[in-house]
């Protein structure tokens, strides 16, 4: 069984990793594909996130990595994939998950969202936080994997 | 007893046609009038989504359209109207919408805004799921009223 | 326009009256009807409750008081009414609404429920508050009617 | 991959049929275990609901039925079971549900719970809504599958 | 400065003890007062309720603990506190909670309600579900403090 | 006991000004500071803005006004400040301010953040909603501290 897990992934955290390992603790094959919308603006290139995220899961021999670009529906198809999974946290996520989920399914009957709770001590995190609290010189060294701690220095230059 | 509906309606989905029937069955007049907010970007023109909804909306007789810009307080006591109908989906939706009521009560105590909850069938759609579906090729005829399936092909030249 | 308002009313609060006094300014006729559970446990009896609430809107010439039990929707189509009213506070209030809005809607698809936002002076007062407060001493005067005043007092032998 | 669902189904509503398919499409195998909580009042006693709930599934060839008592958590260990899909309808279910599914993670590490949103068709129905419907006289033909139609009509005695 | 810290306490959790010392740590002086609600049924009584917390939190020096009856409000004029802080988790927590607040401040004036979120590791714990974890034979131990873990242990005759 | 209160003020509300009086009524030392966060558009210039704080508190003995960039965290361990007070009006803003105050804790495990709802005839009042209505012609007199109106008054012209 192989099921797709999605983001922008500006950069990886440690919230996300925790997601893709659950997953890949229960489903046979765990791709992880960033979705690269170029009208929005990124801290990381394409490439330098895809590389990040590659490096952070390297250990897990099920998970594979990929970048793409337009409609998650159109990717699954492509992709013979007919199982989301999709990380939540607090109840604004859920709604709008929740309407992604339902168009998704409206798009193609067959495709299915699956939800999984962010682990507690993850709750908290996001890229978002990551970039503000290092951008202020906060700690972020136990937000994200070890290898995009170096990465975000290097940005900052520190 | 005359309503107000308003909306950006870019473009009008089914969700807003289904919203403005239900009021047509029940109200002696239903104003759907478009806030042209000239700082927001828009895919149609304000022109063109006038069009397209005075097409949608042509075999409901008591229905009128109009576009305006401007605060809807204003709009509202200009044209002698003291009922405004809005559409709730989500919970965050609610919020906003349970704000901006009390807000506009507050400028003229008068004016009462009243909700009514989307048909289940209706909930997912919105104009930027119509508008983000459709410029990635996604199937979007059964989100639109059919005039607007021909103005969305033209628009992304399909 | 006929419109209903229900609840339990045990008893009326000023929030209660407070919604009703805007739905009798806006349509020509509201009918206000206790729908009394009997597997639920009241403080007032429901003739009691039944004299509280006729004599808060007695000077409302275009409200009646009715007090029934079953289903809304058969009441609404025993009584040729479809159209209801409710007060919306908190999102959990919202979501169980909603619910029961749909449902009303499958049963019956002209029967169409219009929410209304308590006014935000009102919109931490319910029932169950006001027997809370008065229960333990505390001052109710100003959460209910003058007429539910004295009730109260004489029902906890102040 | 083995997942259980499980529930009261008091009685198994066509909400609850939908999202068994729903994972019997996509899971090797579905358990659907029902919880016979004693201390809660039923309207079908536990082998009256196990039998609607087998009923129900007969045709789905990967499905079993199974009623038990006790924790969740111990039932899977008991029966090598380390997935549990849950249906999401309203934020106040999710709330819930995310607390009971992090307190079985905090119970078994390896204990995964995945949330699937109720199609919007379904996302109003309830077991207490049918019984609620069918009690006071209304039309419930469409929210059970057609055994427990049956069922409830003789309940009820019509 | 002095702040009233309540509940049921059915029993104190590592939640509950978490926020108290969280308190203690920024305010001169901490009350832990017990609302004992004859009308709900309680698992221990409101004497080994008292226990159970006065020995929880014998090592903070500025924590005292109390038992009561009656309303909050009441309770705080007679012991001249004015703050109140009560710990939140859920969303449908922060509804109740604010209510309350709203309607103490509408009994009080000078009465504040000041909330503090429950830290990520003990957002799921609760004093329900201790109980039904224990009751049902599962791991409760790092849920509730140590004298707690006895005190349950003799009850369900472990 | 000092304690910090932040935001835009954007301008300074009667709703911002309800809250820091509350604060002011029960903490030795208020320290209203603005967080000028330059990659945001603004109404009033920082010093503007500033101004408008300090005229708008000028009677409080027991609260200071300051403004600064950066994170809240740093600005806090530089002014010795270990308590964050924050105003709660919807479920939205709970969402948000509690992650945040998660991630404080998290850089500063003593930081802690209090929250206080507004009172309910300000529950409705935000710098945007202020600037909306004004811009639009709107009477905004009774959202703003007297000598804010007259600054909004020379803004927009009238």
């Amino acid at each position: 069984m192989k099921v797709l897990y999605t983001g922008s992934f500006d950069p990886i955290t440690c919230g996300h990793l925790d997601l893709i390992k659950r997953c890949a603790n229960k489903f046979d094959e765990v791709v992880v594909t960033i979705f690269n919308n170029k009208s929005k603006k990124h801290w990381f290139t394409g490439e330098e996130r895809y590389e990040l995220v590659k490096e952070a899961v390297k250990d897990l021999d099920n998970v594979s990595v990929d970048i793409t670009e337009g409609m998650v529906v159109s990717y699954c198809k492509k992709n013979n994939i007919n199982m989301i999974v999709r990380g939540l946290r607090a109840v604004s996520d859920y709604e709008y998950e929740l309407s992604v989920s339902s168009i998704n399914r409206h798009l193609d009957r067959d495709l299915e969202t699956f939800f999984l709770v962010a682990s507690p001590e993850y709750s908290f995190i996001s890229s978002s936080i990551v970039k503000e609290v290092s951008e202020f010189g906060g700690e972020f060294r136990d937000l994200v994997p070890a290898n995009v701690v170096e990465a975000i220095l290097k940005k900052i230059g520190r």
